[in-house]
């Protein structure tokens, strides 16, 4: 009897998962360990890898597999498994080779430009590169588009969230756009008054480190099956058995850095907490790119920066790092939502994010369907600056749309994520309050079991086995809602 | 016109080295980075990339296109490259994969059982495993043997050392016990009277850290292609564009540490200096295990532990762990050449340690020429330890046959690499000081460049170009000759 495909299947994905293992060591280690003279050695070597993955997942026979396992009687999980192998399937044939490679090559100029152009403020310069970018991207989304019958733009969307659509991200986003200009006036008319205290350092980075590692195991990071690094650009990479988180430190400021493990950590643990039995195939994997940002988010923004969590990590702050000034539950949790409006998405506080994501949005999507041209983005990222945050960033393409690495890199698509995981997130914690009215109380107390529990019974088990929207579902009863991030914001800021 | 045979070889091999590229980096981290929970994933992921590069090097193409490469018209070294790639197709090929995963099934268990066997000092468990092994070693050598038309032990020495014989290492390892156990007899008697003060500790782990790196940049290493780690056991892995070396640190104990780094840089060094335009194929490798070996005994032993190399780096020990009584380049001299016999190879000094080899390969040699058996080792060993070394081993499995992992690993033939290592540092070293009478002076001045070039000239850039015997020939004007360790013995411990 024939072998069936799904099965052969399988064992093709499970060989690209342990190939891919090797790429993500390689990749954090580049960017942890990596002397700088290895760099064109590991650049072959990653290339080589690339290929390999490439040509095994174009080999002729697996579109008539994938054609005769669906033809298949599969289980629930195997059926989504095959959905995931489909889509990874498509992502590496749809597009034909003298595509990909000539889009690699714009986006590896425009990106290595771009990184002595913004220092320089060039826009002109940058501009030249992307639009080769821009236009190989618009025939990428145009095929895809074809394809997967959908808009260009949605088609791009769809790599990073899969049936996520256009339609649902405006009318989300032109919901919080309606409040949002208002919410960060109230609020900074209210914070006005507020006595911040940052506390000074210098914070021994060795302390620091110890504080950060200690306070990721409180947040269930397993560090038998991970660790903590240092790298220029903090990250979570490695594999879901072998975690991989860096951080950087300041001397100067000891809850800049302990923030970003803590959003890491969030990454991590939902890598830690994937299915184990399904690791090996593309339903073991995390769901989405919102999907995970919803996890650091809940983490970083849910959890941490609130009164309760600063209560539990207060004590530790001072026994690793020493009493100073300013270390107190309040005056921290004070210090971690001020809310300042500025040019720059990185350093945004959680009420003004969503303005540089929406921003971000509906440029991109009139570049790529071909509404827009790269001439008129300064005009209008300075209008949705001066609307949306109040700031002027005319003349400051710097800080303005030369800050991202995205759009160089042709992630048209990307960057909605970063604003639907904040709305994730806070419709995911909402539901954990939901369950455990007392959650306060219990973070204060380190009793973080329940949203561990929650988090992992909920999102963190499931892998790819529910769409976004059926994960959503499942989890809180209702579909995306942004009038979570709403209340979640109104109640911290102006409650 | 068809491609020559032997530029698709080289395609072939190229991306063999790429991919061996992640499998150093792979094994490093295992060693050095990785936490424990990730070692299952790990294992597989390296599994899958060892299937893959021997599916490689066992396709059928191969074998035709390596012969029809022969009868191109090749340069010197693309001749050379063809028979190192003839010599990786071989120990590929030539086994049949049952043997082959037999083998590896055996030593995988002989080996994990060792690890409980020895510290409970159990031979019967370990010789019941061995059995296997060694039984599957003779099949295995019988096979190479055959085909190589050597005897059997001669073939798995020839993986290690292509071109060397069994006959030679017994004529240059009875020349050496000839004058060994005389040697070591007048040399005991003679430190028996020496003052050593041994310098006691805390010597703080960064202190020790920082003085490796200063250490290693005197030597000649690198930083930016390559790093210093901690591990358990101390290596020098990764790639030749990025080597990566590991020590462990005692805070009791500065020399120790030290010596071991500066053992590995010696490795490290001929790594970093192979040809460059040649290191993705396999005519850009290191020679071979004995070669390999000098250059870390040529650094560690002739360079390093001599009056003139301590006078040079005493001030970078008080400069970096503060001024302890005994840190004088007398006494560090007289420490770092202690004479003690003892059951350990790994603990041996200079002077005793070929006598450990020699009672291996005596042992090894009849064992897997069918002349001895596994049950009559413990007897011979206990001769041989009380002959050489006046050390009783009897009863003391342990700290006897049991004492290291290469043959529950099958790896038959590898320990004479060690004393021929040895051998060819001396040699090396003389050939050095012949055309530096003042090398001692030099050192003492940190002057290192003229061994540096030395050494890049004659050894580390010649990579596998030549053969073993013709790449000392060339350097020194002679074949192998032990007379050079000898002169080197007596003159250091009886000049």
């Amino acid at each position: 009897m024939a072998i069936p495909a799904y099965d052969e299947l399988t064992r093709t994905f499970t060989r690209l998962h342990r190939f891919a293992h090797l790429g993500s060591l390689a990749a954090w280690d580049q960017a942890v360990m990596m002397p700088a003279g290895g760099n064109a050695a590991r650049g072959t070597a990653m290339a080589e890898l690339h290929v390999l993955m490439h040509s095994q997942l174009t080999a002729p026979w697996l579109k008539d597999a994938l054609r005769a396992a669906e033809q298949e009687d599969l289980g629930f999980l195997e059926r989504a498994n095959l959905r995931e192998m489909r889509r990874a399937w498509e992502a590496a044939n749809l597009l034909p080779s003298r595509l990909v490679e000539a889009k690699t090559l714009a986006e590896t100029r425009c990106e290595h430009a771009w990184r002595e152009q913004r220092p320089r403020n060039d826009w002109d310069g940058f501009a030249a590169n992307l639009r080769e970018v821009v236009r190989l991207s618009r025939e990428e989304a145009g095929l895809l588009a074809q394809f997967k019958e959908c808009s260009p733009y949605d088609a791009l969307v769809d790599r990073f969230e899969p049936g996520m659509t256009s339609d649902t991200i405006e009318a989300v986003f032109r919901e919080v756009a309606t409040w949002l200009p208002g919410l960060i006036e109230r609020v900074r008319a209210r914070q006005a008054s507020e006595m911040v205290n940052r506390p000074h350092g210098p914070f021994p980075i060795l302390a620091q480190q110890s504080l950060a590692k200690e306070i990721m195991e409180i947040l269930g990071f397993d560090f038998t099956r991970g660790r903590l690094d240092v790298s220029v650009h903090p990250l979570c990479g490695g594999v879901p058995e072998d975690v991989r988180i860096t951080t950087r430190y300041d001397e100067d400021d000891v809850t800049r850095s302990l923030m970003g493990v803590i959003h890491e950590t969030g990454h991590g643990c939902y890598e830690q907490n994937l299915p184990q039995e399904w690791l090996e195939q593309p339903v073991g994997a995390a769901r989405s790119m919102a999907i995970h940002e919803s996890q650091s988010l809940l983490y970083e923004m849910q959890l941490s920066r609130s009164p309760a969590f600063f209560e539990l990590i207060t004590p530790l702050i001072r026994k690793h790092c020493g009493d100073r000034p300013g270390v107190t539950p309040e005056n921290l949790a004070r210090c971690a939502t001020r809310v300042t409006p500025g040019p720059i998405r990185v350093d945004a506080d959680e009420v003004c994010y969503p303005a540089h994501i929406i921003l971000r949005f509906e440029i991109e999507r009139e570049l790529i369907n071909g509404r827009m041209e790269i001439k008129d983005i300064p005009e209008r990222w300075n209008g949705k600056m001066r609307d949306f945050l109040g700031v002027d960033t005319r003349g400051n393409f710097r800080d303005g749309p030369m800050q991202d690495i995205h759009w160089s890199q042709g992630a048209f698509g990307y960057f909605p994520s970063y604003t639907l995981g904040a709305m994730y997130a806070a419709q995911l914690f909402s539901a954990i309050r939901n369950c455990h009215p007392d959650l306060d109380e219990q973070v204060a107390d380190g009793h973080l079991t329940p949203i561990f529990n929650w988090l992992r019974a909920n999102i963190w088990s499931k892998g790819s086995g529910l769409k976004t929207g059926e994960l959503i579902h499942t989890a809180t009863g209702e579909g995306l809602n942004p009038a979570h991030l709403r209340r979640h914001l109104e109640t911290r800021y102006l409650g």
